[in-house]
C-alpha cells in the first residue's frame, strides 16, 4: 500500500520549494556509507525511496571522499565515538559543502538518518548544521497485545499485523513497515505477543514457532529494535514436561536455562521476556508460595549469560476484591507488593510500572512506585491505544496526558526528582530503565483506525527519546510531515489535537474518579457498571457526594504512598488538585472546588461543555473537506460523528444519574432527563 | 445414557410392592395393539422398556380377545370415537380382568399409554380405572432456540441435542428420547430451530438441510409431533434469487409457494413456519411498508394447501428506544401493532403472544393482547428456560407463575374470560389456539442443567394439557416419578419447589420494576444496567422513589389496554396489587404498601429474607444427602451454593444501591454497604 492513510508521518511528499529542491538534490548526488550491516542496508532502502518521493531522483551513492553526504558509525570511520554522547547518540555537522551523520553505532547512524530526513520533510534547510542528539531513556519500547488467532486485546484498529488465523502472516511487508515507522521515531524494543499468553501463545518459544519469530527479528534487528516475547510464568507445565512451574524447583530453572538457550540459537540478539504473573489470572509465583523477585530472578538467571532481560509488569493486584469491603485499595497493590522487594532483583531484571495506579484511566494521579524502589530497575509503561480514551473513535491526542506524568515531582530524592528523570535513571543508578507502550496499531489502511490517532504513536516515539519535547512541538512536527505543507491545515488541527484531552476528560468521569465505563468493552458511560464489581473500581456516589477515601485518616491510606509535599497535598481536601479530587476524597456534591464551583454544578458545567466542544472539533474539520484528500478527510469525518454521539450519551447519562441522585438542579437549567 | 438424571420422570424403578408387581405383572402378561402405525411402534417400544425396568419381565404381546390390556385407536377397532372427546382424547377403563385404552387417534392412544405408566411409576393401581382424558389446548407446542453451531440461545444446560459444529447430529439417540419425554406429557409440536434465524439457517429449507431434518420430523412424528421450523423472513433474497422479500410482490409470493411444495415433498406431515419479524434487528415486513397480517398471510397462503400454519411472534418492538424518552412504552407495543389488525390475518395464522407485555421477567402482568382479538388465532409464549429466572443455576419452579397467568380473567368477554379459557379457544372461537415455550434443555446429563428444573418441563406439559391442575399436584406427579419413593423426600423437595419462585421474587428486582439484571447474560444483579439503553426496560429510581408510571392521566397509559375492572384496578394506586406497583406506578420510596410497610422498608426486608430462604433451601436440600443418589444430589447441592452467592449478590447491590439513593435506614438496621 502507498497511500496518504498507509505511509503516516512518512510521506515523503514530493519538495515543491525550488530553493530547497535544489540544495537537496544536490546533496544526494553523492552520498557516502560506511558500515556494512543490516541496518545501514535500511538507511540505504529507506534513503532511496525518500529521494525518489521527495525528489524523483536516484541517490548517487559513491564510495569517494568528496561524498556530499557521508553516513557513518563512528567505529567504522576509525574515528572516537562522538564525545558526551551515549551509544545510541548521533551528530549530523553540515557546512554547506559536506553533510555528515555520525552515529555511535549503527543503530545512532539510522537515527541520524531519519532526523535529516525529518527536516527534509519539514522543509528545512540542511546546508547548516550542527546537531548533536541522543535519546534520554534507553529503553525505548513497543508492547503489542497482538494474539495469534489475528485479535488484538485493547485494539481499536482492525486485527493484527503479525498474526492472522492461528498462524504468523506470511507476507511480512507489513511489519517491516511498521519497524521502519518506530525506528523513524527513535523506538529500540519491540514485544510481538500479548501480555495475556494463551495456549498456543504459549509455543512460540518453541521450535513450532522460532523459526519464523526469528525472521521477524531479523526484520526489526535492520531497524534497531531487539524483539521481545511475552511468556507464560507456566510453560515448564504446559508446553515442558514438569509437574511445577515452581521458580526455586531446580528443574524449573534447568528447564527455562535450556529453553533460553534454545531462543537464542535461533535469535542471537533476543531481547528477553515481558512477563505479567499473578494478576487478573495469570499464573505467576503466589502459586508457589513465592514471592515477585524469585519468579524473575529465576528467569533473570537463565537470559544473564546473553545479556537477555526480565520485563516485569507489576500489574499485579487482586482482581477479586470485594466491592463491600472499603479498606482495600487496588490503587496501593502495586506498592504494597514491590516496595518490600527493594533490593532483591537480579540487575537484568526491569519492573514496569504503569504510568497510574490504577488502569490508565482519562486522568489519574502518578503511581507512587515509579521512583520507590532506589535498587530495583523500573521502565514506566503508557498505553497509546485508546482502551479508556475512546477507541480511536473519539480523538484524544495522549502526549500532554503523559508530558504531566513525566514532569510530576515525585521529591523521591528531593526537589526536581521528576518522572522524567528517574526513569531516564538519572535518579537512582538503574541499570537499565526507560518508557515502553502499549501499541495503538492494527491493520486497518491508516494502521491506527483513528487517522489522527496516529499522532500518538509519533508522539510516544519522540517523547521517549526526549520527554522535554513540548505537546505542541511534537504536534507540528507530526503534522508537518503527515498532511500537504499549509497553514490553515496545520493550525486546525494543532487546534483539534490540543483540546482534545481536555474536551474528552470534560464529557467522561468527572475530577480523577475514573471509570464509569461500560464492563468490558471499556467505551461509553454506564455509570454504575463497576461499581459492585470484584474489579476495585468505584466512586462510591450516594445522594449526599461521592469520591473514594483514600486518605490516611479516613480512607485507605493511599496518600502515605507518596513522598512529602505529595503526600499532604494529596491527603489534604484544601490543598488536593480539583482534577483529582475525586480520586482522593469522598466530598459532598456541594462541595466548592477551587474553580468556585461546587461538584455538582462542575459535573453539569463540564458535560454541557465538552458535548459543545465536540460540535467544535467536528465545525473545525469541516473546514478542511477540500484542502485535504478525502481519504483521510472522511474517516476522520466519521469518527468525529461517532464522537458526537458518545459525548451525547456521556453527557445525558452523567448528568441524569447525578441530578436523579443528588436532587439538584443545574443552576442553568439545561435539559437533564 | 441410562442414569437418573437422564432418565427424568420416565424412571420406570423396579416394582417393589408385591401386591402392585403381581397386578402389573398379570396385565403385562397378555398385550394386545390395535393399531399399526409409527406411533404403535413408539407404544410398543416403549411399553417394552417400562415393563423391563419395572417389572424385569418382557411384554406378553398378542393378537387374541382375551388380551389383559388392549390399546387402540378407536377407528382401527372399528368403534365410535369416545363421545365427548377430541381426537386427541382417550378412555382407560379397567375391570380387573381387561383394561382398555381408547385413543380417539394413534396420538390419543399414545398419551393413554404414558397416562397409565404414570400411574404405575405413581404406584397406583390399575385393576379399576374410568378415565376420560383430553387435551384443553389444540397447540401444545415446544420452541428450540438452537442454532446449528451448537449452541443454545438463552440455553443453560450446555449445547443443543440437536446440531453441533454447524451440522445436524448423527446419532440421533438423544433426539429421540427427548421426543418420549415431550410425548409422555402430552407436546404435540415442536419447532427445531432458534426464532433468530441466521445465515446458514436459512438454508434449513432448502435440499441442503431438508433431508436430514425429513428424519428429525420422523423421530418426532412416532411421537405425536408436528415439527416446525423457523424461517428468516428475508429468505427470498438471502436463499432465493429474488431481490426482495415484499409480502405482496407476485414473484415473492410464488417463491414461498414453491418453497413450501418443496418441504412437504421431504416431510408430508409439516407443521409450518414460526416467525419472528420486524423485532430485534430480525427483517420483515415492516421494510416493504407492510403490515404483519401482509407478512403473515402471504406465508400463509402458501402453506394453506398442505394444511401447514403461520405461527407469527408478537415480539415486536422498537428495541432502539430512548431512555430520554418517557413516553414511549415498550409495554404498549404488541397490542399498539396487532389489536388494530384483528380480523385480517388468515385462518392457519396464530399469533404467538408473550405471557406478560415485556419479557419473561420474574413479575409481570398478563399481556393485555391475550384475548383482545377475537377474530385471530392466538397461542401463549411462555419460557421454560429461565433466562431471567436464574438461569437453572437458582432453583425456580416456574408452574405457580404460569398458574397465576393462566386464572387471570381479563373480562373481555365479562367475568370468567380468563387466559385459561382463551387460550383454549373457548371465549373466541379461534380455529388454532393453545400453549407454546421456550424449552429448557441442553446435552447436559440431566437435560436441564438443575437437575429439578426438570419439573419445568414437565409441568409445562402437563399444565398446557390441562391448566387446571394444581402446582402442587404437578409437583407431586412429577416427584413420584422422579425420585425414589420416599415421604420425606417427597415433602422436602415439594417444600422446595413451592417456595421457590417467591424466594427468586424476594431477592430479584422489587414490587414488579423488573430488569435490573446483568446485561446481555440475564443473571446476577446490575441495577442501572438497562437504565440508560435503548431497550425500553426502565425503573426511574432517583432519590426520592421509582417505579414507571404507566397509568392514563401522568403516564404512559398503559393501563387503557386492559378491559375494566382491570384498567382501573391497576390505573388506581390504591387498587394496584403491591406485587405489581412499580410496574404501574413511580412513587416515593415511603409509600406505603397494603402490607403497611413502606416501598423501601419492603425492598430491605424481601432481600434480607430471600438471602435467609436460599440458606433454607440449602438446610433443606443436605437432608437428603443419604437419601438420594449421589449424582443428583451434589448437582442441586452444588446450585444452591451458586444461588446462595447469587442471592447475596442481589441482597446487597439493591438495598446498597437504594440505601445510598434514598438515605433512609434500615429499620432493623441490617448490614447495608
Amino acid at each position: 500500500m502507498d497511500t496518504k492513510m498507509y505511509n503516516m508521518w512518512l510521506q515523503y511528499d514530493s519538495i515543491n520549494n525550488q530553493t530547497l529542491r535544489e540544495q537537496y538534490t544536490e546533496f544526494f548526488s553523492k552520498v557516502r556509507l560506511i558500515g556494512n550491516s543490516e541496518i545501514f542496508d535500511s538507511i540505504k532502502e529507506e534513503l532511496e525511496i525518500a529521494v525518489d518521493k521527495m525528489l524523483q531522483q536516484k541517490v548517487g551513492w559513491t564510495a569517494s571522499d568528496d561524498a556530499k553526504i557521508v553516513i557513518a558509525n563512528s567505529s567504522d570511520w576509525n574515528i572516537k565515538a562522538v564525545e558526551g554522547l551515549n551509544e545510541e547518540g548521533y551528530t549530523i555537522v553540515s557546512n554547506g559543502n559536506q553533510l555528515k551523520i555520525i552515529g555511535n553505532s549503527d543503530r545512532g547512524a539510522l537515527y541520524g538518518v531519519f532526523h535529516l530526513l525529518r527536516m527534509m520533510q519539514m522543509q528545512e534547510s540542511i546546508t547548516t548544521l550542527s546537531i548533536k542528539e541522543q535519546p534520554t531513556n534507553p529503553f525505548r519500547m513497543i508492547n503489542q497485545w497482538d494474539n495469534l488467532d489475528g485479535s488484538v486485546e485493547r485494539g481499536y484498529s482492525g486485527n493484527s499485523i503479525f498474526y492472522e488465523n492461528g498462524k504468523i502472516v506470511e507476507d511480512k511487508t507489513r511489519i517491516k513497515d511498521y519497524a521502519r515507522f518506530l525506528s523513524s521515531v527513535g523506538i529500540n524494543a519491540i514485544s510481538i505477543n500479548n501480555v495475556n499468553v494463551w495456549e498456543e501463545e504459549t509455543y512460540f518459544i518453541t521450535k513450532k514457532y522460532l523459526p519464523e519469530i526469528a525472521e521477524i527479528a531479523s526484520i526489526f534487528r535492520g531497524y534497531g529494535l531487539q524483539l521481545y516475547l511475552s511468556i507464560n510464568f507456566a510453560s515448564p507445565i504446559a508446553i515442558g514436561d514438569l509437574e511445577t512451574a515452581d521458580p526455586l524447583d531446580g528443574s524449573v530453572k534447568n528447564w527455562w536455562k535450556d529453553k533460553v538457550r534454545e531462543i537464542y540459537d535461533f535469535i542471537p540478539d533476543f531481547g528477553g521476556f515481558v512477563v505479567k504473573a499473578d494478576s487478573e489470572h495469570r499464573p505467576g509465583p503466589f502459586s508457589y508460595d513465592r514471592d515477585h523477585a524469585d519468579g524473575s530472578n529465576m528467569l533473570a538467571e537463565a537470559l544473564e549469560p546473553f545479556d537477555g532481560k526480565v520485563i516485569w509488569r507489576c500489574f499485579v493486584y487482586n482482581c477479586l476484591q470485594d466491592w463491600r469491603d472499603r479498606s482495600t485499595d487496588r490503587a496501593r497493590a502495586a506498592y504494597d507488593h514491590f516496595k518490600p522487594l527493594d533490593g532483591r532483583f537480579h540487575s537484568n531484571v526491569i519492573l514496569q510500572i504503569k504510568n497510574g495506579p490504577m488502569d490508565f484511566q482519562v486522568r489519574e494521579p502518578v503511581s507512587p512506585l515509579i521512583g520507590a524502589m532506589s535498587e530495583t530497575n523500573q521502565m514506566m509503561e503508557l498505553q497509546i491505544a485508546q482502551e479508556y480514551t475512546g477507541h480511536q473513535i473519539d480523538l484524544c491526542y495522549l502526549i500532554p496526558q503523559w508530558k504531566e506524568v513525566f514532569s510530576f515531582d515525585t521529591y523521591i530524592q528531593g526537589e526536581g526528582s521528576t518522572i522524567e528523570k528517574i526513569v531516564a535513571g538519572q535518579i537512582h543508578p538503574y541499570r537499565h530503565s526507560g518508557v515502553v507502550a502499549v501499541s495503538n496499531i492494527g491493520n486497518d489502511e491508516n494502521w491506527t483506525g483513528h487517522t489522527l490517532a496516529q499522532a500518538n504513536l509519533y508522539g510516544f516515539g519522540r517523547l521517549a527519546w526526549n520527554p522535554s519535547l513540548e505537546s505542541e512541538t511534537i504536534a507540528k512536527e507530526w503534522l508537518k510531515q503527515t498532511f500537504p505543507q499549509n497553514n490553515d491545515v496545520e493550525q486546525t488541527i494543532l487546534d483539534m489535537l490540543m483540546s482534545s484531552w481536555p474536551i474528552y476528560e470534560n464529557y467522561n468521569a468527572p475530577l480523577g474518579v475514573g471509570w464509569m465505563v461500560t464492563t468490558h468493552l471499556h467505551y461509553g458511560p454506564s455509570i454504575d457498571g463497576y461499581e459492585y464489581s470484584r474489579w476495585g473500581t468505584y466512586h462510591f456516589a450516594d445522594r449526599d457526594g461521592m469520591g473514594v477515601d483514600r486518605t490516611k485518616e479516613t480512607g485507605t491510606g493511599y496518600t502515605e504512598q507518596y513522598e512529602e509535599p505529595n503526600r499532604s497535598m494529596y491527603n489534604n481536601l484544601d490543598t488536593c488538585p480539583d482534577e483529582l479530587l475525586l480520586f482522593f476524597h469522598h466530598v459532598p456534591y456541594k462541595h466548592t472546588l477551587k474553580s468556585g464551583k461546587t461538584v455538582i454544578q462542575h459535573i453539569y458545567d463540564t458535560h454541557f461543555e465538552g458535548y459543545e466542544q465536540v460540535l467544535g472539533l467536528q465545525k473545525k474539520w469541516d473546514q478542511l473537506e477540500r484542502v485535504l484528500d478525502e481519504e483521510r478527510f472522511n474517516n476522520v469525518k466519521e469518527r468525529l460523528e461517532r464522537q458526537r454521539l458518545n459525548a451525547r450519551e456521556w453527557r445525558d447519562q452523567i448528568n441524569t444519574y447525578f441530578y436523579r441522585k443528588s436532587g439538584i438542579a443545574d443552576e442553568k437549567n439545561r435539559t437533564i432527563y
